[in-house]
This record gives C-alpha cells, structure tokens and sequence, in this order.
C-alpha cells in the first residue's frame, strides 16, 4: 500500500486497521492468521523432539505418533494407541491450530501448548516414560545438549526446556488459506454456492454459536448433548474431571473444525466415522433439529473447504544416542 | 574434462574410466554412487505410502514405524514391535542404501526391494494387514486413485504397483558424501589420521573381506559365529530358512556399516548395544582375534566416518480416508 507521507500517523493507523478488517467483519468465523514471533531455533529443537520416539519408555512413541502431521494432527483413530497397546480413553484431537485453543486437552486440564506436551510423556497409558528418564535420555545425546546450548544458551536440559521447544514447534502448525478463508478474504469465487449455502445454514441453524472464530471451536467448553442426551459406552466425563462439578458431566471444550475433512473420526469418543454421521448427531443433540439429506450434504460440503495449507516441512534427522543414553524399555 | 577431438573414441572411454576411478581404485570399498534414473512421480506416491499406517490392519504401524527415516532408517530397538505390541523375531535392519543389497531382509529370502515390501504389511507380526486389504483401502481414497493414475496412466491400484512405489522411494534413501567417502575421493583431511589408522586395522585385520564395496557390507552371506560359535537366545535361523540347507543355520545377510552410528542395537538379534561391544565380538567371532582397547577405539572412530548426508525431505501430506475406506481395527 503507497502511503501519503504527509498524513498524520494516528490517521494512518486507523485506516490501515479499518482497511484489513473490512472482508471479514460481519462474519463469525475468521481466516486463520499467519504465525508470527517464531523463535525458529527453537522450533526446529522443538520439531526434533515432536518426532523424537525416545521421549517414551518404550522408544516407539512419539508426540507425531497420535498427532500425526501427515494426517491432519492425529492418528485417525477412535481412541489412541499407547505403550504396550494399550487402548486409550479418548479421540486424540489434532495439533493443527491447537495453539488458538483455550486451553489443552478435551477437558481443558491444560493451560497452554507447553503444560499439554509434559502430559503424555508421563503418562502410563500413553508414552510411559517419567519426565526424570525423559530428560536424562535427552541430556545423554551430545547433538541434543549442543542444540539445548545454542537455543537457551547453557547447556541444561530440563523438562520445562523440552515442553517449550516442543510448544514452539507446535505454534508453527496453522493451516491458512483454505478454500473458506480465501472466500474471507475477498475471493467471491474460493467457494461454490453450494458450499456457500451449507455456510448459511451452518449459521442459520446455531452450529456457529459454538464453532466460531479463527479455529471454527476451540474456544469454549460446551455440553455434549445440550437438548437430548448422548449415549456412549465411553467413560470419560470431560470437564467434570477438571472442576469437581457435576454440572460439567459431559462438558468439553469445542473441537475446531478446521481440517475436518482429515481429522475423522469425530467427538470425543470417536464413535462418529463421518462428517455425515457427526453433523447429523449435532444437529440433533446440540441444535434440536434434523437435517434434511440436503442440508446435511451442503454443511458437509462447507466444512470441506475449511481444510487449509498443512505444515510442510523437511522431516527431521534425530541426534544419535550414545553408548550411556538410557535404553529404551519396550517388552518390560 | 577437456577432450581432444582427434582421440580414437576406445583410447578416450579408457582413459576416461581410469580417471574415473583413479582414488579409490586401490581400496576395497567404494563411494556412495549418486542415484540415477529415479521416476520422480513415482517416488512421490511411494514415499507417501511409505509413511502410510492405513496399509497396517490397525492403522498405526507405516513402513517408517520400523525404518524411520529420522533415525537411520531403523526403530533403535532390539527387535521390531509389531501389531499389538508382539515381540519381533529380529533387528530391523536398515533401509538406507538398501537398494545396495544383494537381497532383502536378514535372510535375503526377497530377491529386491519391491518384493520385500510387500512382506510385512501382510505379516501378521508386523503391519498384519493383508494384500487385498491394503488395496481396498488405498483404492477406496480419491487422492490415491488420482495419484495412480498420474504415475501408472490408469487408475487400478494393486499390490504390485504399491509395492513398486515404495520400493522407487526406497531407492532414493541412499546416503552420499560420508566423511570416509570425501576422503575416498581426494579430501586427504576429511578424515583423521586416527580414523585412518582404524580404517587400516579394519582391513589388515579382515573385517573388510565381508564388509566391502558400496555399502561396506550388504552384498554377500556369512555364517555368524566363524572361528567361535555366536551365543544367543535368539531362535532365527537365517538363511537356513530359505534354503533349506543345515549348513545356512546363523548365515546372514552381511549388514551394510554405512551410518552405523545410527542403526544401534548391532547384529540380527540386537543384542549388542554399542559399536564398542559388536567390534570386540565380530574381532573374536568372525576373526579369531582379540582387539585392545586401543584397537578397537580406532575402528569405531573410522565406523563413524561412514555417516553420510541423510535424505532430507518434505514430510508427506497423505490424502484423507473417505466414508467408503475400510476403517483400521486396531483392537478387534
């Protein structure tokens, strides 16, 4: 944009920021933003360490393992795989975007990316390991401990080090210009008017009211059955598990939509293989109303454009153990 | 290379060859030879399969689960986890350079690497999937089919053109430009002269009769317990199993030492931890000779000149399941 150099700066500011708002302004989802203020050292350390599969007792699992970049942030299970297989009590929800959750988690037991990464390193049923082992396999690997140098500039490893870089690696993971956000942004014709349609009534009939902003969810905890009840065999309670409240049964915090087309299966049990399926039973249990074959299909084709650019990015060449690096324990 | 014109064309091929292999032409083992006529589409989609657990039963295991990429082409286990967590018979070996292979798999019982990629996806101790299955599944994904028909001009997908991808993929995973492989070719100071004195204790003291060529190593069979018999609680057989013969019992696959440093635990069993450990007892086993301490220092010094430049590329983006795909049954 050519600036007039006589105008006065506080002028300047005001139509600059009315001039980027304009497209988007009377909509209730917005593009995702560009990542901005990317410690990009430590990211990269961080990107090693989201891969790296010593992180757990066994050897063999990685963050990437259930938060799969290549598909959508997650494993495309109903619940996860732990050590040992063991079957895990819930969907894993995706990476992508988490960074615009508020909080971590389905139930929202984290505060932010980095208390999230300390979680499935410790935990038994998933990677296994304890943060002790998991900092002295990592504090034994020279390549490691120069890195830890370079970036935070002495050479200790600590878990607090380890959840940061991998909190930074994951801010990294937003997934612009989808198709939606390209129809946000000004390109009347990003989307077709079926798909606009299904945007319309997305609105019209109250998905909205929940699936909104920048990560369509992922900013509220919400009720799992509002106007009818949900029937699962899962166990888990969701938001109650955080608060001690019985009136947070079954509370959950929003999943984005976005990348829903790569993130099946769907809620937090996983019981819905479709999008079909899913926006049938939320418009049911949520919205109190039954989608027509029709409106079902034109949601179903809106929510597809919200798949946007993923993560590219070289795959990463882990520093080699050492002959005193811990073993990895996988059959004890 | 400047050329007189006037050379007789069999005098100009002559001289070019002895040019060619002026350095190395005196040792037993060669550069790392760049890979040549790769069919880049087809590559692509092998990549994308080889990182693709929807080809395992319980959509978790992928080619990379075992031979990741980001650690040498192995898991750095003793031996592989496979479908629900069953103890595998043997060390995953490598798949760097594995296109150097005289044959695949420990026991060469696949004669190349297309072949060997169709085992394990329809090993029930590994991806326990089934060749019908892994088709109906990559069939059922448009992304695929689209891809199919890009690479292979029509759209069927069967397990000979999957394992065709993948093992087009697998060709390119080579690892050139070693610091051993500089100093191959005329860098004088690309290795140390303590590396060198243990490169030249690897071949006066007959390592180098089985560990030779391109890959050091990968390209001939050898009883594992020459002079002394080979303890271990390991039940594999070897190549015994392919031929039939009582003579093959423990004949192995000569592994390639290239990145050694990085394909930790050593030998069929994983048994031996460090390269310290696997010198010493190849020195005794294989040689009927007892290296000092020294002596083995330096040969481990050399062994790790032979890492070379690991693939590096862009972490594949796999097209999305759809209503109609199989679902994984990782708990049935």
């Amino acid at each position: 944009m050519r600036i007039k150099h006589h105008l006065p700066v506080a002028l300047l500011s005001a139509t600059a920021a009315t001039f980027s708002i304009n497209v988007q302004a009377e909509e209730p989802i917005q593009p995702i933003q560009p990542v901005k203020e990317i410690n990009l050292a430590l990211a990269e350390l961080g990107k090693k360490l989201y891969f790296d599969p010593r992180l757990s007792k066994s050897g063999f699992i990685s963050c990437n393992s259930c938060h799969n970049l290549s598909m959508g942030g997650t494993d495309n299970l109903k619940t996860s795989i732990g050590d040992k297989w063991q079957q895990g009590p819930i969907n894993s929800p995706t990476v992508l975007n988490s960074s615009l959750n508020v909080a971590q988690f389905w139930d929202g037991r984290a505060a932010d990316l980095k208390e999230q990464a300390g979680g499935p390193i410790a935990n038994p049923g998933e990677m296994a390991s304890s943060h002790t082992l998991a900092v002295d396999v990592i504090a034994s690997i020279p390549g490691y401990v120069r890195e830890f140098t370079l970036v935070f500039g002495g050479e200790e490893v600590s878990i607090d080090r380890i959840t940061d870089a991998i909190a930074e690696f994951e801010k990294t993971l937003v997934t612009p210009n989808s198709r939606f956000d390209q129809w946000l942004l000004g390109d009347a014709n990003a989307i077709s008017q079926y798909e606009q349609e299904g945007y319309e009534l997305f609105k019209s009939s109250g998905c909205v009211a929940c699936h909104n902003g920048e990560a369509v969810g992922g900013n509220s905890f919400q009720k799992m059955g509002l106007v009818e009840p949900y029937q699962t065999n899962n166990e888990v309670e969701g938001r109650a598990a955080v608060t001690g409240k019985d009136a947070d049964r079954f509370t959950f915090k929003v999943p984005t939509l976005r990348n829903v087309e790569m993130t099946y299966p769907y809620f937090h049990d996983g019981e819905a293989e479709t999008l079909t399926e899913a926006t049938d039973i939320m418009g049911r249990l949520q919205l109190g109303r039954k989608f027509s074959d029709d409106e079902n299909a034109k949601i179903v084709a809106f929510l597809k454009t919200l798949t946007g650019d993923q993560p590219q990015f070289l795959m990463p060449i882990l520093p080699p153990s050492v002959d005193a690096t811990p073993r990895p324990q996988p059959f004890d």
